[in-house]
C-alpha cells in the first residue's frame, strides 16, 4: 500500500486498500508497558519525544575540535526536519566562543550591571529583573558564520546556524531610561560571563529601539546553551550581538573593539553595513540537499524566510533554476524579524530541475541571487566564492532525475 | 544586596553595591567541566535545560490512581512558572482516557482513514499526509476538566489543564473535499488509536472551517503524550475534540454517542453549547495561589487570556476585588484561539487585597464573574458551586498582608 504513490486527484483507494486498514488500525500498545514506575513518574513530570523521532543537531565540522584557543562548538539545527517557525529549544543552534562551551551559572548569583555614561549605575539580580515590565516576541537569531562554505551538502550544513524562538524579557530602553543615558553617548557594549568574554558594540539607537534583556525562551527559562540565565536580544542583527550570559552593559561614546569583533568595523563601509542586519534570506528546507524524492508526483516545497529588516512580505519559488517564479503561500504568521514558513504545492515530472526561493521583506528589499552579489562585490562567480558578511543569496537545490537532491552550487 | 528591594525609582545602587559586583561577575565555570565526552556529545545533539530549572508537571490528584476502568492520568502544566505564550512541549498538559496512558506508535505503521458519507474513501500513510499542503498556527488547547474544583490552591491545580503550542498539519477541509462529502452529511466522528478509543462528534461546519490534521507541534513531531504521530486540531473547542493518535474520520449524518461523550448532548441546550467552545477566559499566573511576595513594592502582574471565539481584544485587571478595573497591556502577539500574555505594573502597598483579571475577545464577549455565572444557572453562590461545562469565570487571588497568595474562592 505504501508503494502506491498518491497523486493530486488520486488519493482514492479501492476496497482492497480499505481492507488493508486492519493492519494499521490495530490497537496501539502503551509506551509505558513494562516501564518502571520511576520512569513513568519522570515522563509525567517532564515529557519526552517519541523513540521514533531521532532528529539531532550536528557540530560544524571545522569547529568541533580544540584549537589553539581552546574548545569551540558551533552546533547546527536540523532545518531539514523542521515544521512551522518555532525551533524546539533542544534543537536550537548554538555558537560558542573559543575556550568555553556552556557556563554553569546559578541564577541566584547572577547580576546584570548597567554603567558607563549613565546618571545612575544599576545592578540587578534576576529576581529584580523579573519584577519589571516585560515583552514576549518571536524572533530568529542567525550566526554570521551561517553558510560559511557555499558547497556544503545539506540545509543543516548550509543554513543550520539560524533558529527561531519566543523570547521574553525586559525592554532594554526601559532599563537605559532608568539608568539615565548621558548626552554624548552613542553606543553600548554588552558583555557575557563566559570564560572568554563575549562583548559587542551596539548602536545606542538600536539599544533604545527594540532590544530586550531576556530570561525566557519558548515558555521556560533560557536553556544553558542559549545564555541561561540572561541573554540580550537585538532583533534582526546577527547572532554575535545576542550576548549570552549577559552580565554587563556599558554605555559609551564610541565603537569599542572587543574580542567579538569579526570585522564589523571595516575600511569598506559596505562590509560593516552588511554584518549588522541579517537578510532578507530564505531557504527551501524540503526538498533539500541529501533528501530523496520517491518518484514523480506531487510534493510540498517547504521553506523558511526571514529578514532583519522586518516582517516577510512575500516569497517566490522557481522550479526551473530561476527562469520563472511563482508566488509561494505564507503558511505561518509573518512576524517581524521572525522565521516565516512558506510552501508551494508542486507536481514533479521526474526530470532534472533546480529549485530556488527568494523573499521580499516589508521594506521591499528582495533577496539577491548569487550572481547579483558577486557582481556587486566585483568578484568572479565560482563555487569557491564566499560572499562577504552574512550570505543571504538565493540557495539552489538540484533535483536529479533519480529523485536525489543536491546543492546546486557544489 | 539581594535583600534590598528595588522600587520604581529606586533601581539606583550606590558605590557599595557596585563594589559588590565582583561576586556576581566572577567567571562562570563550564557546565561541561569534568563531564564525560559521551554526555557532551549528547548535549550537542539535543540540548537540555539548566540544573537550576526544576519546573515540572503534576498529576491531577483525583485521577492519578488506577480505578475500575484502568490507569488514567491528567497532568497539569506549571502555569505559575510560564513565560510568553508557548508552552514547552515537555511541560504541555496531558489528559488521557481511562485504561491507556501513552500509545507507542510506529509512524510507518500508522494510517488515517476518511470514510462514511464520502464519494471516495481514503487512507493515508504519514508520508502521504506530509506531501499535502499544510498550515502552521499557534493555538491553545484546554480540557473541560480544567478547574474541576474551584477551591484548589495553585494556578497549576486550578487552570493547569490548558497549554498553547504551534501546530503544523494538513487542513481538514482539503482532505474532506478530496474525499467528496455527500449531501446530507452534517457531522464527523474522529477516533484515536488508544486501547480505549477516544472518539468525538464534531459539526461538519467546524470540520470544514479551520480544523487540521497535525503531525508537528513547536517545530518537531508531536510528542507521544500529545498524540504522536497525528492529532486532530479543532481550534477553540475543548480538549476532548483534539483527538490524539488520530486514525479514523467518519463522515455521518447525526451526532454519534461515543465513549468520549461527557454530556455534550444534554437535555438543557445551554450545557451543550457551553462545552463546545472555550472561554473567553483569563487567569493571573503571577501572583497566584501558593506564591509569596517579598514585601510592599512594585511587581508585574502577569497572566494568560484565551478564547475559543477568536483573538483576545483586551484584558482588564482589578487589584481591589473587582470594584475597579484597569486596562492591562497585551505583552505578546494576540493570535486567534491562542494564549495571549498580559501584564500590568503594580505597586503593592502591603495591605490585603484581591487580584482579578477579565478578558474580552474579538466577538466582544466578556469573561463573566462567578456571581454572574451562578445567577445565569440560578444556583446558590458558594465555594462548592461547580460551574457546569467549562468554567470560564473570573479567578480571584487574595494577597494577604504577609505577602502570601491564596485562592480567593477557598
Amino acid at each position: 500500500m505504501d508503494s502506491k504513490k498518491p497523486n493530486r486527484r488520486g488519493f482514492l483507494r479501492g476496497s482492497a486498500a480499505l481492507a488493508g486498514l486492519a493492519g494499521g488500525a490495530k490497537v496501539a500498545k502503551s509506551q509505558t508497558q513494562g516501564m518502571p514506575q520511576k520512569k513513568i513518574d519522570d515522563l509525567i513530570a517532564y515529557g519526552e519525544r517519541s523513540r521514533f523521532v531521532n532528529s539531532i543537531r550536528v557540530p560544524v565540522a571545522e569547529r568541533h575540535s580544540p584549537d589553539e584557543f581552546g574548545l569551540t562548538f558551533h552546533v547546527l539545527t536540523p532545518l531539514q526536519d523542521s515544521s512551522g517557525i518555532i525551533t524546539p529549544s533542544s534543537l536550537f543552534y548554538t555558537a560558542t566562543h573559543r575556550g568555553s562551551f556552556v557556563p554553569d551559572i546559578d541564577p541566584k548569583e547572577h547580576r546584570l550591571m548597567i554603567h558607563g555614561m549613565v546618571d545612575r549605575p544599576l545592578i540587578f539580580t534576576m529576581d529584580e529583573l523579573k519584577r519589571l515590565p516585560y515583552v514576549s516576541r518571536i524572533h530568529f537569531i542567525e550566526c554570521l558564520g551561517n553558510r560559511a562554505r557555499p558547497t556544503h551538502k545539506t540545509v543543516q550544513e548550509t543554513h543550520g546556524l539560524t533558529s527561531c524562538a519566543e523570547w521574553t524579557g525586559v525592554p532594554l530602553p526601559l532599563l537605559l531610561k532608568e539608568a539615565g543615558v548621558q548626552s554624548g553617548a552613542s553606543w553600548i557594549v554588552a558583555e557575557g560571563a563566559e570564560e572568554v568574554k563575549g562583548a559587542s558594540s551596539i548602536p545606542l539607537g538600536k539599544a533604545m529601539d527594540d532590544c530586550a534583556v531576556c530570561y525566557a525562551m519558548n515558555g521556560e527559562p533560557l536553556r544553558p546553551q542559549q545564555g541561561f540565565p540572561l541573554r540580550l536580544m537585538v532583533p534582526g542583527f546577527e547572532g554575535i550581538y545576542q550576548i549570552k550570559y549577559l552580565r554587563r552593559i556599558k554605555v559609551v561614546d564610541r565603537y569599542y573593539m572587543t574580542y567579538d569583533d569579526y570585522g564589523h568595523i571595516n575600511p569598506d563601509p559596505k562590509v560593516a553595513a552588511l554584518t549588522h542586519e541579517i537578510g532578507p534570506k530564505s531557504v527551501i528546507t524540503f526538498p533539500s540537499g541529501g533528501q530523496q524524492l520517491s518518484g514523480p508526483g506531487f510534493y510540498e516545497i517547504s521553506g523558511l524566510a526571514w529578514s532583519g529588516g522586518g516582517a516577510i512580505k512575500s516569497v517566490e519559488i522557481s522550479t526551473d533554476g530561476g527562469k520563472s517564479w511563482k508566488a509561494a503561500e505564507l503558511r505561518s504568521p509573518a512576524l517581524p524579524m521572525a522565521h516565516t514558513r512558506f510552501g508551494l504545492h508542486w507536481n514533479w515530472n521526474g526530470q532534472e530541475c533546480t529549485l530556488m526561493s527568494r523573499c521580499t521583506d516589508q521594506l521591499g528589499t528582495v533577496q539577491p541571487t548569487r550572481a547579483e552579489v558577486a557582481k556587486y562585490w566585483n568578484q568572479p562567480l565560482n563555487k569557491d566564492y564566499r560572499v562577504p558578511g552574512a550570505d543571504n543569496s538565493v540557495q539552489p537545490w538540484r533535483v536529479a532525475a533519480d529523485g536525489s537532491v543536491h546543492n546546486g552550487l557544489a
